[in-house]
């Protein structure tokens, strides 16, 4: 197994991610290809111990987070993260991660693999930590314009991930709305509904409000790449902000900063239970190969869970799985 | 002044209500008149010292969390969310406050209120707590289908409500989407982001992206009333699954224990300041009457902080100055 490795994709790259995916690598014994500056990748690959079959294949360019995708990807030809996920078009790796811009990866990945026939748009599948385990959020961000017969399409991808590579026995679906009942939402929601009560394949729980995301009551919740991506973005923020808030008041007076002293293991073991580094990277679904994000802060140990979930997705025969829930789409009422 | 409330209103109804109510009354001198069954609130009012100027107005019917709005307010005209906002529309009361079914209360407010001219849709504006203050949502749920110009609308209410009841001198307006640049977000967002930037009197910063909802940047923050509710919803499950989180760490051994009991009233402040309790309610922008809409879990202290946000709307004239921002919207290119 071989996964191609956006070298220079986030904002602390090449560093940690060169360091993230040697030591997934040497853990798990599979091969790797970055894709970045060959000098720069070569002196950064000596600073570590050595790994067995890793490669550099060279390209200078980076796409910057701020640059348009469409724009930066024609004049780049040569960036990082369109020769990484080149190694897996071409069929020189089985996988490929990047932790680069999220636009771009979602366009060079739909240009450069295709979509799976069945599946008309890609969809990032984020996790979330939930009390009974991980939960699929299934578009966070790849496609903000979506029809209902898209979020069918979302839900039968996040059910085939939820199986093949977390284990999920039968996935029960939910779809991401304001309201319990089926008429609450808007019109693409309330439609998608329809659809999704209607596939009796399905183990649709019907909607999830948006305030139960964390509770863990389905295992795939769907919603449109826009309303997906700001649920995820507004609890990083929100995490952020009660973390400093939680720090400014415990460390006001002597006897709660001699508390804080008593928990400093526990408030580590907090963090880690919502931390997005224990999970990774989300796969792109949808597109004609395994393609995974990983956060644009990614440290080592989020490069290191995502390339080991890139892994997971290979060994356990993900795009198989999504080709055969494919079918489903086909004989669903639509 | 006098404020109608909705006794019935709200999941733990009606004795936080008629509590609460009656205690910002108190503090503040104004009037109350209470819509729901007469015998249950004369026996809830005698329950607590007398207030001056305190009625009832009879509505025996009540309209449950889970009934379809436009049903539920066709079969119960007696309801006491319905005869509340009466009170507003025939002029016994300055302004309503509710803590029963939010779509209940957008509906009945639409109907028996109308539109202010110049306002096409109503927006809720929820305060979201800041390191700086509170920021203003808009809208947080009302109107979950919307077109570009509402949007537009939304900001000009936002920044009315956001001047005018809170006293936020040049407000300035953001765009709730999934990346700062113009040309990020769904159609809708995109071309709002057009209406907003071309209209000199507004002080536009641009797009907020969602993990910046809580860190201040804007006064006022737009959205579609779908991806409102869901940021805020999202942020409410996310904080109630925190604390259960850091309390199931931080009671696991003697010593995390014993620090949790040095921080007894740190963490009590930390709650404080992002419980919704402190920020009690939120308008419902754009139609022609004050009507506060309060979380359905509404505690005393968030129903006493709410008619005291009744109180702040009707004394600092926030329906004239909805009115003249309303002129604005129909000077602005749209």
């Amino acid at each position: 197994m071989r996964i191609a490795i956006d070298a220079m994709g986030g904002d602390l790259a090449p560093g940690p991610v060169v360091e993230g995916a040697l030591a997934a690598a040497r853990q798990l014994g599979v091969g790797l290809v970055f894709a970045g500056p060959r000098d720069i990748l070569t002196r950064e690959i000596a600073r570590h111990a050595p790994v067995d079959r890793v490669d550099v294949v060279e390209a200078p360019d980076v796409v910057a987070m701020h640059e348009s995708p469409v724009q930066a990807l024609r004049h780049k030809p040569a960036s990082s993260i369109r020769v990484a996920i080149e190694q897996v078009a071409c069929g020189n790796a089985d996988a490929v991660f990047t932790a680069g811009h999220t636009g771009a990866a979602v366009v060079a990945a739909h240009g450069l693999l295709g979509m799976m026939p069945g599946y008309d748009r890609p969809a990032l599948a984020a996790l979330l930590p939930t009390p009974g385990g991980a939960a699929v959020l299934v578009d966070a961000g790849a496609t903000v314009e979506c029809r209902p017969a898209h979020l069918l399409q979302f839900a039968l991808m996040g059910r085939a991930y939820a199986s093949a590579a977390l284990g999920v026995r039968k996935p029960r679906i939910g779809l991401l709305s304001i309201g319990e009942e089926a008429s609450k939402g808007n019109e693409l929601i309330r439609e998608a509904h329809r659809l999704l009560k209607a596939d009796p394949r399905l183990d649709f729980i019907g909607n999830v409000e948006a305030r139960d995301l964390y509770a863990g009551l389905a295992d795939v919740v769907v919603c449109d790449g826009f309303t997906g991506n700001v649920a995820l973005k507004v609890s990083e923020g929100l995490v952020d902000a009660l973390e400093t808030l939680v720090r400014e008041e415990l460390t006001r007076t002597f006897s709660t900063r001699f508390g804080l002293l008593l928990q400093r293991r526990a408030f580590r073991r907090v963090r880690r239970r919502v931390d997005y580094a224990e999970y990774g990277a989300a796969p792109l679904l949808g597109v004609r190969g395994l393609c995974l994000v990983g956060h644009g802060r990614s440290s080592v140990r989020a490069v290191r869970s995502g390339v080991e979930l890139a892994a997971t997705c290979v060994s356990t025969g993900l795009l198989a799985s999504l080709a055969e829930e494919a079918g489903r789409v086909g004989a669903a009422p639509a």
